[in-house]
Order: structure tokens, then C-alpha cells, then sequence
């Protein structure tokens, strides 16, 4: 008996050593893919606030498969369900999945399939759906507006589809460089689209970009082996030139707004004003260190007004629309970093400074939206730490703020029309993934979503907070440091650095996966440290943090990463004969200029689509962090590291994917190059056909590629 | 003293150890261009007989630096010498080095000093020099013709200045498309060039391609990152249309030989009657397996006669032109593979096989030249081994023969313009390089240079020469086995397989140095065994040899190579888990299908510039041994590397030049491509600028490359 109790506990000990033992590992695909894949966490598919209720649709699945359902808020109840079954039966189609639904207005609603323009009316009964139109093939940059214009491009040509079904070809342009309604300037600006229907739909207002003069750079289809030339202008090079046209559908005129000289100026911030009579835009210099606010009558193209100013040593850097106070055409709101940080200001439509709306060391991030009843804007904010993202409502006539969450984290919010009611989707270190709906006023709450953990069954990497000073001493940067799986403090683990540390971008928060990102935690279950910092220059910590860079990028971002270095090489379980860097973009930048300028620190290095020459990066991004070369010599000179391959100690893996049009491939070929010029020995791997980010199912074989590039050489 | 004794013989015993120990180590510099460089063995410069005598002129070096010198055979004196100092104070010029001088016929000689023409009249006086003319900055395959015609090309279009420096525009096509004056069908078929000036200097030939049916492929600078398109034919697509054209500078008028339909034949050997009345034009149909030689009257154009046909039930491959017997205008030499080797073949101009000259189981590498008097074709053959060369005479009008050599090696021939003297530049495994001159009789010979060996002080390989029977069990294959330097048989070695095995090459012969390539010894002396052997389809060994590759390449000769690995792993001190193979263009095709198809043997490979798909290679190899790829899928299929990169087992680099014209840069991408697709990791390098080979000194950078990888993975 007593025997028998001894082995049962004996097998109960092993039973649970093996339930210890058997904490799974992550597959590559899992480490890269698994989050958005087989790891995904609950979520709540499709959330739209339907315009003018505090109505809520989602897509749900039901026994009848997925169904497109409305829930009323407070109550919670669900009181139309439209299934897959009945909108095809509606529709005579045959979708295999629930299309993505898009409110115009209350009433109004549309989704497409392929080329198919499908409208719905909602009404008591239910939906009533129709075949609104069957676009051409070709069709891109589709936009439905609110009373149901259709506008979309053709190549380089406008054309809309009026309320009324009426065709208009609104640009004729013969020149396939001379691109209308489409996104310009790069997407710099925080520019996303071309087309710009007017509060009424009265009005098309549209980019028209000419880009005749901007120099050519080959895309080539590797599948076909043929060419297409792009027109990619560079730092210090011809820019294209851009103008913001009004098209009347009634009368088949096209007024070009008279924003003047010199043409490759950038028209950034186009909004309609709410009356449709203007339309705004705000006017940057090339050398980006002077904006003007300008108003336009759309009649004449006339300009009525500069509404005001705003000058940088450095530079402006505007990123956003004016948003229109609701319950008027003459307040709105504007963005500016004009004190250091970004920040919403109320001005009317004179000019006139009303109310800084948001004030602090902190940063405004996004305008959820508004409630007219309650004179609030809706945003969100850096104000509770520079790792977080919290809600915040605050009263444009008496500037009373108020927060719309409570719990930590990273929150995206989902506000209803009338601002009454709030989708908070949100996650932390311990929260994989929260999503409430909330009343504004705090006093309405019901969690939808409280998602269960997809990662507990894995052996999971410990993760240390942790904040450096800066090269300059004072600033505070925020790094994170994850262990190996199996860390003994007695031991010595090699490290593997990943960095961006390039502006707009923040790799640290507070959310889920603590880590930020699952090959992280791979890397850590393979017995390496990895760590990650964001160094001065980066995103999110207002202008000084984000300009000290200025004329120099590299330079100080360096700095702070050695700082990084430096802490890493004080921990006694860290190999620092055995040190790592890994970078993308930016940080392929990075990875590079450490390998290149701090020598012998990492042994290998993983650089992907790295920029090698700012002279050959875009006029928009680089000229704003560098001037123009021709401006500032010694600032590109001291970035260029074509020409400082013969200081590179260790191993160097670049990656490009072919078709990369942002850092264009040219970078890195001419970097190869240069180093076969020195008798400098790198490797290479490319992506054929990939972009500036390699993406999707090929993603896998990416991260397997550098995890062996660490695994042979670190 | 006795100990004093010892002491000096152990100090002597240590001497020589050390002066053992202290045989030298390849650099990577020498291992790559040594022989054309550091290690370059004694020569004779620019070697010519002055056209008419049994005068050798050469570039030597004297006290006043290097002069061009003629020496008088059989006496051996030298009679004129031309120092750089004079030809300076000749021509009022600086030259820093001797120029190229090329005899025009006796009296007349030029050179050329980057676009400048200068022309030399020999006397018994010395030289006369004069700058005849100055071409355009941009002017190409520059043909100086023994008239003092002088045609060149620029850009598409053909130019000629007369004897009389008249300036004539032979041609002026404006589609740069359509090609005049230079090589066409992509240099196969032995052509180099595309302007015939007639014997007597009366008229000229040229090519002219229409390429503007084919197909673009681009070729991107990427020092300013700009493309241009070329016209790349490949297998199965449209293929270029070419017209042989005869222009009369005396009446201005250009008359097109009547070649007919289809126009994607081929216009083959090239050749003017001595007479100037007609040019004789081998046409081969586009599946290359039926050949009409052809006359064409040069006034009209039309067809006088066809001579003969030739077919093949594989193919026929014409690849030189005809050699007209000195001494008559109606009698010329054809080379022919119609009986299984390549052989010469007396022919009338009406078309009758007069005699078969050559006769055997080996064949005809070149014809040397002609003795008028004594009615003898000199040639080189292979007719006393397959891996050597050697001369021959054999007298056309009773067919006897007599070697024109008598040392073992591969002998490289300048014969005097009478046919009397000879040039003889010969090396073999024992002997680094001899120069001698020689009398066709044999009865004269003076040696001009005994080299001594550049590598005497170098820790060389031993090297095994190996005969394996192919995968049919009879044919011999030779190979040569280079050992490591510090070989002891009871040890295991790595082993590198060095291959080709495609047409038209062979990588064998009995040479210096023995090895065939230093690398082989640099590798050899870091520890690796070195395996090299021509397999079946390779060249130099009959059509039948070659043929058995028809319609599937790379699969007879996979074979064969497996047949090579047999024997390595026969060897006891062979490391069989530890197997490379390296390989370029078609070698990198096997390399790549060695990997794919027998996976598991080769633990890593290195390909360059690899076809990895024939129906992305050019239209006029890949036709001749594979037919189109609409007739012969399977074989397309068979050989196809792409849809295969599933089966790769083990490290595998492939290297490619981003400028190569010859094995498109598509060709690996598409595989990197569907190596990312299947999930399968492989290596990659690229060299920026370069063509189908690296060389020069960036060739250093690349063998290091490789050795790098097999030392890393192998």
C-alpha cells in the first residue's frame, strides 16, 4: 500500500514535470504569421456605429453561418440579424463570405464584390439591396460618398459616377505622368487619397499630380522579366508639381485652385469647408519650414484668405485634415506642434486662435470623433505615458477634460455618431485583448469581448521593462529586454538587437504580446536575449525628442543605441562577444550605420531594406529630416554609407524585396557593390516581387532566413 | 667539435625543414588572377609575321623601354626596332605604353590610340607614321580592312571612310532596332562580326538585324538607376530576322542577298569569293538541322547556286567560314561534323567534294594557315590525345600529313604568312610555357622562351589524371584529381566537384598549370580535395559524344557526373558526407540540377549565373540542343528547375551578375522566387554591373566568396 502511494506520487511528480515539460515551442510560422494566423485572439469582426444611433453592427457567427447583426446600446439587444443566406438570396449572388459593409448614413449603406457596387436602404423592415453599378475592371481608388457618388480612377484619369448613375470623365489627361485623383506627394503628409467629394457631394475636388519631370527608376515584373518605369523623385532632385482641382458635375467644369509658386510645393490638410463654397489647404514650402493655411473659393480658385502661419527652424510637419466643429461651418479644429508637442487648437474659419484645446508634455494621436450635444472631441493621447494610448474627451467651450477609459494599456476606440457611446478595443502586458462598449460619461459599460489568452500553452520568455538615459543624459528611453526561456542568471547568453529608432515610429507599448512581437519570444526559446529600445528620433515623444536628429539622422539615434549596448554589456548574463542587430527600413539604416560606425560591437547583422545613400530616398521624407543635399553636404555625407564599407567587422545580411518603391533596391545593390569595389565580403538574399516590406505567406520564410543568418553566424 | 658538428646538422635539418615549411600559401589574389597577373609566366608580346616574309615582329623590353623588334628567320637577327621614344617623336605624341600594331599586308601597318587611327608604311627606312584619322567618340567595331577601308559602327548604323577618306553613311536606319554592321544570331554559329569588306577593298558586307519583333528584356544601370531594354530572343519566342547586304562606295548603292523565307533562318560562314563577283552564306534553318551553302551574285542579289546541303537528324552546326586555297579562286576548304567529327573538306564553288582532308575519331580545333608553294593546310587537332593539341600540314594534293610538332601539350600556332615559319607556344603538366620558332619542314627550331615556373616556390597539389567510364559504360571520361597539399591517405577529406559539362567546352587538358586552375591548389592547400571531369555533351570529343544530350541536357550528363561521385566515394580518403560542387552558367545549370536531383549526394553547391529554365535562354543554343519548347515539352519539363525546389537537401549559393545578357538575372530570381514560394531556404549574391562572368579584380572578391561558403557550409 505504501508502495503503491509512493508511485502514484512519483507519477504524479513526473506528470507534472511533463505538464511543465510540455509548454509548447513556437513555429516559425507561429512566431511570425501566428498572431494574425492560428494564434489570433477573440475579436469583434466589423464594428460600425450606425450613423445617427447608438446602434452597433458586428459581424457574428450564427448557426447559419457568419450574419451581420445590430445590437442597441444601452440595452444590449439584438434586434436585426442579416445572414449570408438571406443577402445572397437578396442579391441573387453567391458570396462566400460576409462582404465589408460601409454606412454612408444612417439609411444608406454599401459593400462591393470584386467590381460589383452593391447599395442597401435600411429601413424597419429590414434591407433592401440593389446592384447599384459594375465598375470597370480597371477601377482603383474607388470612393463612395454619403449621397452616393461614386468616384474612382482609371490610370491616371478621374471619373464619377454621379447620385443620379450620370458618367462623367472628369480628366482627360493624355500623359500617363499626369496622375489625377489619386494620393500624391508619396503619402507623406499624412496624404492617404486623391479624391475629395464636398460636404453635399455638390463637388470633386482632386489632386492632379504632374509628374513629367520627376526622374524615372525601373520596377521590373520578374515573373515577365518586364520593365515599368516609376517616377521616384529624390532627395535634391526634380519634384512633381501638384495641384488641387474642383470638378462641378453639373456644369463639367474644373476649376484648378491658385496655389501659386514655386510648383513642387506641397498642398497638404485639403478639407472642405462645411458650406462647400472653400475648400482649405495648407500650403508647405519645399524646404518644409513654412506653412501657410490657406482658404480657396472653389468658383474662381481664388485665394480668399491665409488664415495663418506656422514656421519651423526645423520643420512643420502637418498630418492632418482640419476637422470642423459640428453645429457650425466656422470652428475647427487644427493640429499643430508648434509647442513642442502635438496638440488640437480651435480656430475659426478667419484665422483667429480660439482655445488650445489639449496642453502637456504629451501627444494628441488621433481624433476619435465628436459629441455636439456635449461640445466634446473625442481623442486619444500619449498623457498617461509615453507607452500607453488612452481616450480623452474634452469640452471646446470650456476645455473641462475628462478620460473615456480606465484601465491601462494601448486603447483604439470606435466612436458612435453622436459621440454617446464608444467601441474601446484595448491590451496590456496581462490583457490580450479587451473589447467594451462604454457611454462617454463613463457610466454605461458591458465588455463584448474579454479574450482568452492564445499564447498560455507556450513557454513564454520573461520580459523586463526597462528605461535607459539617453546619450544627452536626461532623456528617458524605453526599452524592453526579454530573456531566454530557459534563463539561468549564471549563464551567458548571446543578444540579438532589433531597432527602428526612425521617426513616427514607437516599437515599445504597453500591449500584447508584452514582448511586441512573437519571434521575439522565439528567438528567446532558441537561448538568446533579444532586446529593443527607441533611441531619440523616434516617434510618439514629441518635436525636441523627434528633431534632435535634424541634418544628421543616424548620428544620435546611434548614440542612444550604444547607450543600449552599454547597459546590455553591464548585465552579467549577457555574451557581448556574441551581440546581434536586426533592423527594417529605418532600421536596416541602422543596423548597417552600427555595423559600419561602431565596429566590432555586433557580430552579425541583419539589415532589410536598408537605406544606404539618403540622396537616393524620397524628396519628401528626406528633405524634411535632411534638407536637400545640396543644402546640407556634410549631413548626408556623414549618413552616406556607400562609402564606409571598408569598416565592417562581422557579418552583414542585407535583404531587398525586388520591388521595393519606398527604399528603393538600388540602395542595397549599390551597397554590394561598393563593397565588391573594397574586397569587403557581405551577404544578400532578395524578395522577388516583394515591396518594402515582405509580407503575408513569404513573411515565414523571411524570419526563418535571418533566425539561420543569427543561428550560423552569432 | 663533434657536438659542434651535430649542432650545425640539426641547425642544417632545421634549414630545410623550414625551407619545406616554408613553400607558400596562395593568396586568393594569386589562386584568382595570378596567372594573368603576379604569377604571369614569361612571353613573347604581340607576336606577328609581317605578311610576305619570315619576319617575326614582337614587343621587347630594352634600355629604353619597350620597342617593337623584327627578328629575320631562319638567321635570327634583328634588323629594325621601333622604340616607344620614336613612335612618340613619329607621331608627336605620349603614349605611356606600346600600342597594338596590326600588319595590314607587308608595307602597311596601324594602331590605334583610343579614337585615333594612325597608319604606318614600312620601308627599308623604318617607319612612316601618319594619324589617318580621327573616328567619332562613339564609333564601334571599328574594321580596318588591308585597302585602309576603314568601316565602323554607330550605334545601329554603319559607316565608311575609303581608302581615299571618303566619309560614307553605309546605312541610316532610325529604329535603333534594325542593326547594321555588327554580329548577329547572339554570336553563336562562330560569328564575331558584321562588317566583310571584299578581298580587294572593292566592296562591303555587313549584317543587318530586325530585332524589333523581339522580345525586351532590361538591363538596368544601376550606378544611376536607369533601364534600357535590350532584344533577348528566347527559346521558342520570335526570333530576330537577318539579311546579308552588300555596299557598293563607288556607286552608293546597297544590294540585299536574296535569302528568302523563313526570315528567322540563320546566315552562317559568311565568305567573299576571291573574285568579289559573289558571297557564299551557309543558310541554316531555325531548327537547325538542315544547312544549304549558297552563292549569291552581289550585283542582283539573287541565288547563283547551292553548293550542297547538309543535314542532321539532331543538328547541324556551322561555325566557320570558308578558307579559299591559296593560289586560285575556285577551290575552298569546308569544316564539316557530317562524319561524327569535325573534319576539313576540299569543295570546288560548284559545289563538289574534291578531297576529305582530315580524316579520324577526333577533330579539328583551327586552321593555322597555308603554304602555297608546298599545297598544305596547317591545322591544329586532336588527334594525338583528346586533352591535347597539336599541328599538322596536310598537303591537298596527295592528302599526306605530318605533325608540325613534336612535344606533348596543348600547342597554340602563329604561322608566317608563306606558311614557312611557325609560332609555337606550347605548355603541358611539366612544362610552364615554351616558345619557339620553327619551320614548317621541320628542319628549323629555335627556342624564343623556356618560362620558368611562376609557381616553383608555391606548396603545389599532387593531381591524379582520372579515366571513368560515362554511365554507358564504354565511353572514357577524363578528370583530374587534385589532392590536398598535406594529403595523407589515412586521413578523410572534403572534396569540391569543379564542373561544366555543357557543349563547346572542355575543362580538361594536358596544360599548365596541371591543375587547370589555381583555385583548385588554393583550395587544395586549405585541406579539399578538387574533382574536375568533362562528362558526355561536353566539347572536343565528336558529335556523338556530344549529341547524346539532344532534347534533355543536363540529364546523360548528370549521369556521367554521378559516375564521378562513384569514384570519389570509391576513394578511401574521400569524406563522402562532406561533397561540394561549384559550377558556372551551364556548369551552374548542373551545379543547381545536381542539387534538385540526385539531393542528399552534395551537401553544398555554389551556381553561377545558372540557367534554371531553358525556355529563358536564347533562341540559338537552346534550339539547337533542345529544340523549341512547343516541340519538346518534356524535355523543357525534364530539365526544368524551377517547379523543383522542393527536392533541395543541403546549403545552396547561387551568384549572379545583375547585368548579365547572356543568362538572364531572371533566370535566378525566378528560382529565388519559388524557392520563397515552397518555403525553401537557399543562398544568394549578386554582383552589381557585371555580365555573365566576374572578372578583373572583382573576380577576387567573388572566388573568396565562394571558398568562404564551402568553408562555412561544406
Amino acid at each position: 500500500m505504501q508502495y503503491k502511494k509512493i508511485a502514484l506520487l512519483a507519477a504524479s511528480v513526473l506528470l507534472s514535470l511533463q505538464v511543465i515539460a510540455q509548454k509548447k515551442q513556437f513555429t516559425i510560422t507561429e512566431a511570425t504569421n501566428g498572431m494574425t494566423g492560428s494564434l489570433a485572439l477573440q475579436t469583434v469582426k466589423q464594428p460600425s456605429w450606425q450613423p445617427g444611433t447608438d446602434r452597433l453592427w458586428q459581424i457574428v457567427k450564427t448557426n447559419d453561418g457568419d450574419a451581420w447583426v445590430r445590437t442597441n446600446y444601452p440595452d444590449g439587444k439584438t434586434d436585426t440579424t442579416l445572414t449570408l443566406q438571406q443577402l445572397n438570396k437578396a442579391i441573387k449572388g453567391d458570396l462566400k463570405n460576409m462582404p465589408v459593409f460601409t454606412w454612408l448614413d444612417g439609411e444608406y449603406v454599401y459593400f462591393r464584390n470584386g467590381n460589383e457596387v452593391y447599395m442597401g436602404v435600411y429601413t424597419a423592415d429590414g434591407f433592401n439591396w440593389n446592384l447599384w453599378t459594375k465598375l470597370p475592371e480597371n477601377a482603383e481608388n474607388v470612393t463612395v460618398d454619403k449621397n452616393r457618388n461614386i468616384a474612382y480612377t482609371i490610370d491616371n484619369n478621374l471619373w464619377l459616377l454621379t447620385t443620379s448613375k450620370e458618367l462623367k470623365e472628369v480628366t482627360k489627361e493624355k500623359d500617363p505622368n499626369i496622375v489625377c485623383g489619386k494620393s500624391v506627394h508619396r503619402e507623406e503628409f499624412g496624404i492617404d487619397k486623391g479624391i475629395f467629394f464636398s460636404p453635399n457631394g455638390k463637388y470633386l475636388a482632386y489632386y492632379r499630380m504632374d509628374q513629367t519631370m520627376v526622374a524615372d527608376y525601373p520596377i521590373i515584373d520578374w515573373t515577365t522579366g518586364k520593365n515599368t518605369d516609376i517616377k521616384y523623385p529624390m532627395a535634391g532632385g526634380t519634384s512633381h508639381q501638384v495641384t488641387l482641382c474642383v470638378y462641378n458635375p453639373n456644369s463639367g467644369e474644373t476649376v484648378t485652385m491658385q496655389t501659386g509658386e514655386p510648383k513642387d510645393q506641397y498642398l497638404t490638410c485639403v478639407t472642405w469647408s462645411p458650406d462647400e463654397e472653400t475648400v482649405f489647404i495648407a500650403l508647405l514650402n519645399r524646404d518644409q519650414n513654412h506653412l501657410w493655411l490657406n482658404k480657396y473659393d472653389i468658383e474662381t480658385g481664388k485665394l480668399v484668405k491665409t488664415l495663418f502661419e506656422e514656421t519651423d527652424k526645423k520643420y512643420v510637419h502637418p498630418q492632418h485634415s482640419l476637422y470642423f466643429l459640428p453645429g457650425g461651418n466656422d470652428k475647427f479644429i487644427w493640429w499643430s506642434q508648434s509647442d513642442g508637442f502635438m496638440h488640437l487648437y480651435e480656430y475659426n474659419t478667419n484665422g483667429k486662435e480660439i482655445r488650445l484645446l489639449t496642453k502637456g508634455d504629451w501627444v494628441v494621436n488621433e481624433i476619435i470623433g465628436f459629441n455636439k450635444e456635449k461640445h466634446e472631441v473625442l481623442y486619444t493621447s500619449s498623457k498617461e505615458s509615453p507607452l500607453e494610448k488612452h481616450g480623452y474627451a474634452v469640452n471646446w467651450h470650456n476645455g473641462n477634460v475628462h478620460r473615456l477609459d480606465t484601465k491601462p494599456g494601448m486603447h483604439n476606440f470606435w466612436a458612435s455618431d453622436n459621440g454617446n457611446y464608444l467601441l474601446d478595443a484595448y491590451s496590456a502586458k496581462a490583457i490580450p485583448k479587451k473589447i467594451v462598449v462604454h457611454s462617454t460619461d463613463g457610466d454605461f459599460s458591458k465588455v463584448l469581448v474579454d479574450a482568452a489568452n492564445s499564447l498560455k500553452d507556450y513557454d513564454r520568455p520573461t520580459i523586463k521593462d526597462v528605461q535607459i538615459k539617453a546619450a544627452d543624459s536626461k532623456t528617458t528611453l524605453y526599452g524592453k529586454l526579454i530573456l531566454p526561456t530557459n534563463f539561468d542568471p549564471a549563464k551567458k547568453y548571446p543578444v540579438i538587437v532589433y531597432l527602428y529608432n526612425g521617426p513616427n515610429v514607437q516599437l515599445i507599448h504597453n500591449s500584447f504580446p508584452e514582448s511586441g512581437n512573437l519571434w521575439y519570444e522565439y528567438m528567446a526559446q532558441k537561448g538568446y536575449i533579444v532586446f529593443s529600445m527607441d533611441g531619440r528620433g523616434s516617434g510618439n515623444r514629441g518635436l525636441s525628442f523627434e528633431q534632435v536628429t535634424f541634418r544628421h539622422l543616424g548620428t544620435v539615434e546611434m548614440e542612444d543605441q550604444m547607450k543600449g549596448v552599454a547597459y546590455l554589456k553591464s548585465l552579467p548574463y549577457v555574451d557581448s562577444s556574441r551581440m546581434g542587430v536586426h533592423g527594417w527600413s529605418f532600421g536596416g539604416f541602422m543596423t548597417t550605420s552600427l555595423m559600419l560606425k561602431y565596429p566590432g560591437v555586433f557580430k552579425c547583422a541583419v539589415a532589410g531594406g536598408p537605406v544606404m545613400d539618403w540622396k537616393m530616398y524620397e524628396v519628401m521624407y528626406t528633405e524634411r529630416y535632411m534638407d536637400r543635399p545640396q543644402d546640407n553636404p556634410e549631413g548626408y555625407e556623414e549618413a552616406n554609407l556607400l562609402d564606409k564599407v571598408k569598416n565592417l567587422k562581422g557579418r552583414l545580411l542585407l535583404i531587398h524585396g525586388t520591388n521595393d518603391d519606398v527604399v528603393v533596391w538600388q540602395h542595397s545593390i549599390k551597397f554590394i557593390k561598393s563593397c565588391v569595389d573594397e574586397g569587403v565580403q557581405v551577404d544578400y538574399f532578395v524578395y522577388p516581387g516583394h515591396l518594402h516590406n515582405v509580407r503575408g505567406k513569404d513573411r515565414v520564410h523571411l524570419m526563418e532566413k535571418i533566425t539561420e543568418y543569427f543561428e550560423q553566424n552569432l
